[in-house]
């Protein structure tokens, strides 16, 4: 039996994102759980089994569920972590749905957390494998990406810049954004270049911040809440990304995301274009546009005309990262997908004060890491 | 629905275990997976998702369920990571049963794959918590504990002796074992001490290996084999395991293993004197005393006289680790849940040559780690 509307939401809860250098990781698990233990209106006794996305565990390197298990006294009970690189969030909400489904259990909870601002010398581990080139990084290795689609469909860094102008917009309403200022298209193009084409303001900040959610079986959801959110869909899949392993990798958007969000759409027998908004993996500003092409809401070379139209800001047809997006609210690894859950579920509760939808039923959360070699998925609606 | 009977396993593969300088992490994973393939007879096109266990990704530090993908060209599917530390094995063979137990999946692979032998700078991150005095090790850790069973039950060094020499005997037997030379108790009570009381042959070596194990929903399994083995029962649980967050920690053996135990035998419908046989998580000689009460087969202080009346050796009435355990088998971390997994299944197919078991037909995989802080159970059938 397909798992479409045989979960809900039925609890959220998301820290201020930002340099958190006064909370610990076990601190941020503990405000996350807590907030969404209050919005479920659930005794913690209650949740049957954890799941953990942390990408980096605390500073031992290992025991993730066992750090989630101290931190919120969650003993005696079955906690897992899943890491899926930058897909670890939604992953991990994945898996919980599935143990849902399994008939295993009944109430679960998916927590994301990550500390990255004061690892010490450990830092971030290197990228991509050890065939590749020491010395890449993230912005690099997404760049490659961004100059060959932006070469082949003659697009600018103006396009870029626009939807870095639009996530601190929404940003700046979201009081649990990372980076809250307002930017211009302006001040985007001439910011420090940090690899081309992305400038300082095409990148996500380095940030710390958890979220959690809880999920129960579709007919216990009644006993905590009048206005469940459902899981319509999940979707995960994972490519090489590399063209040495994979030549038929053409660097102009990312095969995972169409695969993952085709079996999320697939499993809540819906088209793309039934999406209302999207909470999207804009870890670069150039990665949110190829993910609007990946995601089916247009044809591929599209998505440029898309945001020069404002068709993804918030009053858009189709608001894109109205959280304010990784770009804006922060990436902490393992937290964002959970954290786009989060928005999700509000956007779809109708809690977003100045940054809410209009008539939103269907939302999108999608991650994607690699780059592009895993993408995770998950449709949530507001209607059974 | 209970998940009883509702997952077979069709297919298992294990790489010999030891120090592999010559082989890679996608070598042994590419090892381990085909011959699981061969075993089941399956097109590797038919594997619907991958579960990946591993503790300590290859170089790079993560993409754990890239690297998966990339060795097995396992591309356009998901693949999840999951990390449990010294569980990490069973509880990715769990995720992968809950997935299919969802409705989600028919066909998963289970991959268990570590890296332990030359891993350069990085080596094994420090354990324990932050709060622990730094050079605290796992001999070190559990040597606390099975200092105060030991001082508690009046038991001395020769017991431990003697699972080492029963250890190393099955593992003799095995051609897939790491260390596979006998040992005499006196050997074993002479041997240079690594943290009293565990001398160097109190404790598991260290060790590559990589295991694979193909399942697939219950009406399927006639597809591909007329002895599927059945999943009877899965169990997980998470505590503190530190005396100072666990006032009711008595270090005499280990609570996360009774739980999970009694998930597994509460969803199997059996008690743990149905258990035939049991693969239990040896790191250290006295890990397995404790284990053998902690999963309910005796009291707590009674496993040491089992142990001396030989009731835990291969022609025993409760035979504990017939592949020779982690104690001559190794311990790659991540590996060695699935590899109990690969054993478990070999036996109770019949399939173990010199050390196979009579009449097995229930049998157990454990894994603790922490110490003792997080624990997962599997009971497999071979009838239904």
């Amino acid at each position: 039996m397909s798992m479409k509307n045989q979960i809900a939401v039925i609890g959220v809860g998301c820290t201020k994102f930002g340099d958190l250098f006064d909370q610990g990781y076990e601190d941020l698990i503990c405000d996350a759980a807590f907030q969404a233990y209050d919005d479920a209106g659930i005794d913690p006794a209650e949740i049957e089994a954890g799941y953990l996305g942390t990408y980096m565990p605390g500073p031992s390197g290992g025991k993730a569920s066992v750090s989630l298990g101290d931190a919120l006294r969650l003993y005696d009970r079955p906690i897992t972590r899943v890491e899926n690189y930058c897909a670890t969030g939604t992953d991990a909400f994945r898996n919980g749905c599935m143990a849902i489904a399994s008939g295993t259990y009944d109430v679960v909870l998916v927590l994301g957390a990550e500390k990255l601002k004061d690892r010490g010398g450990r830092g971030l581990p290197r990228f991509g494998h050890p065939l590749l080139a020491k010395g890449n990084s993230a912005p690099g290795l997404f760049a490659l990406a961004a100059n060959r689609y932006m070469h082949t469909f003659g697009v600018g860094r103006e396009t870029l810049a626009k939807v870095a102008v639009k996530n601190h917009y929404n940003g700046a309403r979201n009081p649990k954004a990372h980076l809250r200022s307002e930017v211009t298209e302006e001040k985007v193009l001439a910011a420090p270049m940090i690899s081309s084409p992305f400038g300082l303001f095409d990148c996500c900040p380095t940030t710390d911040g958890a979220a959690a959610a809880i999920l129960c079986r579709a007919d216990l959801a009644a006993k905590y809440t009048d206005a469940p959110i459902w899981v319509k869909g999940v979707g995960l899949s994972v490519t090489s990304g590399r063209p040495y392993y994979d030549p038929t990798f053409d660097y102009l958007g990312f095969r995972s995301t169409s695969n993952a969000s085709k079996q999320a759409y697939d499993m809540a027998g819906i088209a793309a274009s039934d999406i209302d908004f999207a909470e999207v993996h804009d870890c670069f500003t150039w990665t949110e546009v190829s993910n609007i092409e990946d995601l089916g809401f247009c044809a591929k070379g599209e998505a440029p005309g898309w945001i020069a139209e404002g068709r993804t800001s918030l009053s858009g047809d189709l608001p894109i990262n109205p959280s304010g997006g990784l770009k804006s609210f922060g990436h902490p690894i393992g937290a964002s997908g959970v954290r786009m859950i989060y928005e999700t579920t509000e956007q779809l509760r109708g809690n977003c004060g100045e940054r809410q939808i209009a008539d939103a039923h269907l939302g999108l959360a999608h991650n994607v890491g690699g780059p592009g070699a895993v993408s995770c998925v998950i449709v949530l609606g507001n209607e059974k």
